[in-house]
């Protein structure tokens, strides 16, 4: 699941639990196929439409979801416990994403033009030749239960998608049904007025694995992009995979984020360190897929203090409500297994309260860590989970053994590089982003973010899906071969109508 | 399969048929985990390398099959039958494309670096992000059979995959043990003379799919590049997405490769057209993933006329060898299969000889060919299928119907563009490059190239297996945030030391 930058979204969750799903009527067989059906036909005019139009179509969808801001701020805690605040911010983020994908089309460099010119003087002679990209056609996006904006009917994916020229046909989640009506009648809105194609957007609900399963065998659908658990997504590219015509599959699917504390680090200013953490792993009531799980330390004196101050935070924190009940369930599953494990123990524990979850933290040796690979795994809310080491050169080592993660995070001093150099290489190899004195819990909507990384983090780990570079997973290459000027597209031809960054006969173009 | 750029490869096969595979000792499994073991630990030297010392490696890789010209021009045509023109021709075209991966290495721009400034500022302050692009690790790469070398051991997924930092693990084709047993050892010699690290580079014998899939199947190989058939291609996804980790799979496995001669075209110089497309043909006995499998023509005099010029050029055209006997017997139960579907009669066929292949021209009718999609499938050698049309308007919807091609060809007269835009409009949908006036059996080794399309053409149609975007294929994006200065990678500090272009604050910077 995902998250964005935290402060961004603001807020802690609002006191009351969300009320209950009351049922959408699922999606027929029927509805399914005509969205994408409806959404093959609005590709064909929708695909070659002006850059221009594209981008002001986003533009305008930002600013309807805008004006449903208080309309939100009140459904968005009904449905999902999250507060008020965080909706408003989590909102602002997602017009944010939305513009930001405009100026991506603006820019044109997506289209990763490049022209080699004839040369008929050569043995043999050599074609003009030249190369953009196209979309790849309609996509079914999945919403995530997490972030009901921003990962959502009007979230990242959608506007990776609808800036790359892919028409969208979204499965709601149904934790949030209301909010993807809200958000959904807004992005229709915005199709009316910029006069899209009809079928560019479609909005599907279901509760059951059908309605999505049925979406993604459907032969016009073209790619699929999720955020949510290991096994939805897995089941995802599992059906996409035996189509009578495979198409990829873009799954995100979390992390345990594991933070690495230096010992100058961790001796600096130890209680201020653990009560940073334990604010990162406690935001949102841990419901972020960059929750940092996992953290790394040399044992001593500066390691109790730390844990000491874990257990104070955590004893201070009242339980609080998850975003529904099965993933309350999920959590306390999640808890009472690693509580559990040989050779766990536990370091503290907020309040419990029936339907709400308690912050917890555990603390277990590297060899107990090691013994068992299920304590790595990734357990979905406020859990952190403290490993001890006996140096930080067993650091790099305990890297290496971590399967593909979204973030790690090191904290150091200025005297620990030498220490930090070998670690940062391995995670390098093993995550999307690698964070320096600092918590995974905030992604910036940016040029430079990675959201992504190696399996299990992601079933695509050449991609993201968070900052402007998600918009390649819905283009592919095509080439042009010795075309009559008339019927090269715009972007090929050789005036540059579009003013496009252009790769000509092997060097980049200066503007 | 694959073709190289018709005249760089130039000739026709050897009179004589291959000689027979005399058998090697297939690779072990132990011999397939020690390569695969080797490779991952070169990798974490091979990846981190200067990039110059990666550039000067493939030039040195090049110089190497140079001086193995003569000995491959004899072994070539013994192992294949391909004359030793054609031996010649390839062995320039892959140095070439080694040489030209190292350009790509020295210009840079592959490592996609993107900066993003902090702002402390803002509200709430925005962190500094920094993304590249590093390589996916090991490499499996599969030997074509119909490209002893520019898809063989040194060939194009072998220079990307080295370009981008991740060492290769060669599985040969066992239809050139030798060639590639000489290819091989100028690899290694490479290797050592550029002291890079030895797990760099193995290469793997073996006649039966199991060393290939105990290959694919090893935790540490990190993604896979295939050229072949479909049969070969799909049961390697099948493997690598059942795996434990599932990786990415890059098969190339062809396509029929459509040709459209508008009516203008087809009258312009009937005969000399039909003369050029037979030449196409049966280039390298139609042993070309771009071999034009279908012609689609509207009825008439004139295409009368280039029916009895294909029939005329067929019957002159003597049995030659194909590469290997399987090749024969599958191209003969191909055309056998052709000849014996409703509505299909023979325009010409060229002599027929035992253990040797004839040209075979077929007729249909757009309704006959519509009612079996068996007719557009591809059939591996100098095989083609004319399709009659009532107009050129029927040429759109006959495009719609086909499935993913690797190209497409239009003939056209400058005043016959009305009708061509529509058309073009749906093969760019379908196919990876599109030509003109022009036919497919060249892919020229450029920035520009896309030898790519949708499924069933390629298993990624994101991708290309030719042309310098093939690097792509075996890179993920990674971000630093907040990094100190002296732990980022030298692509992504702020004094770019790499000279590279680079994303900054959403402006390209000016060099």
């Amino acid at each position: 699941m995902n998250e964005g930058r935290m402060h961004d979204i603001g807020g802690q969750p609002s006191a009351d639990g969300p009320v209950s799903y009351t049922g959408y009527p699922e999606a027929t067989a029927e509805e399914i196929a005509r969205a994408a059906q409806a959404a093959a036909e609005a590709s064909q005019s929708y695909r070659t439409l002006p850059e221009e139009r594209r981008a002001a179509f986003l533009e305008h969808i930002a600013a309807e979801l805008e004006g449903q801001t208080e309309r939100l701020a009140e459904t968005i805690p009904e449905e999902t416990a999250l507060p008020a605040a965080r909706a408003r911010g989590e909102l602002a983020r997602t017009a944010g994403q939305l513009r930001l994908f405009a100026t991506v089309i603006r820019r044109g460099d997506y289209l990763g033009v490049r022209i080699d010119h004839a040369d008929a003087a050569r043995t043999p002679t050599r074609p003009d030749l030249r190369q953009y990209r196209v979309p790849l056609g309609p996509v079914a996006v999945f919403g995530a239960s997490n972030f009901p904006l921003a990962f959502s009917v009007a979230g990242g994916d959608t506007a990776a998608a609808l800036a790359a020229g892919c028409p969208v046909v979204f499965k709601a989640h149904p934790g949030h049904p209301l909010t993807s009506i809200v958000t959904g009648a807004a992005v229709r809105r915005a199709v009316q007025a910029c006069e899209m194609p009809s079928g560019v957007f479609s909005l599907l609900h279901g509760a059951s694995h059908g309605v999505g399963g049925t979406l993604v065998e459907h032969p016009m659908i073209r790619a699929v992009a999720f955020t949510g658990s290991f096994a939805g997504g897995t089941a995802l590219m599992r059906l996409a995979q035996t189509r009578p015509e495979p198409i990829p599959v873009y799954a995100e699917m979390g992390s345990a984020n594991p933070i690495f504390l230096l010992p100058g680090a961790l001796a600096r200013d130890t209680e201020a360190l653990a009560r940073d953490y334990f604010a990162s792993l406690t935001l949102g009531v841990g419901q972020f897929c960059t929750n940092p799980g996992l953290v790394f330390a040399v044992r001593g004196e500066a390691l109790e203090r730390f844990c000491n101050e874990l257990s104070k935070a955590a004893g201070e924190q009242g339980a609080q409500p998850m975003l529904h009940a099965g993933i309350l369930a999920a959590y306390e599953a999640g808890t009472e297994r690693m509580a559990s494990a040989a050779g766990v123990w536990t370091v503290g524990a907020g309040s419990g309260e029936a339907g709400r979850a308690a912050a917890h933290v555990y603390r277990v040796s590297a060899e107990s860590f090691m013994a068992n690979p299920k304590l790595a795994e990734e357990v979905f809310g406020p859990t952190g989970l403290v490993i001890e080491l006996d140096g930080p050169e067993q650091m790099a080592s305990m890297a290496e053994a971590l399967s593909g993660q979204l973030t790690a995070t090191v904290h150091g001093e200025p005297g620990e590089v030498g220490v930090q150099r070998p670690l940062v290489n391995v995670l390098e190899q093993h995550v999307g982003r690698v964070l320096f004195n600092g918590f995974p819990t905030g992604v910036e909507v940016c040029d430079a973010m990675v959201h992504g990384g190696p399996w299990p983090a992601t079933s695509a780990p050449q991609t993201t899906s968070v900052g402007t570079r998600a918009i390649e997973r819905f283009l592919r290459p095509v080439c042009y071969q010795d075309s009559p000027a008339e019927l090269l597209p715009l972007a090929l031809r050789e005036d540059n109508p579009l003013g496009l960054r252009r790769l000509v006969d092997g060097q980049w173009e200066r503007h």
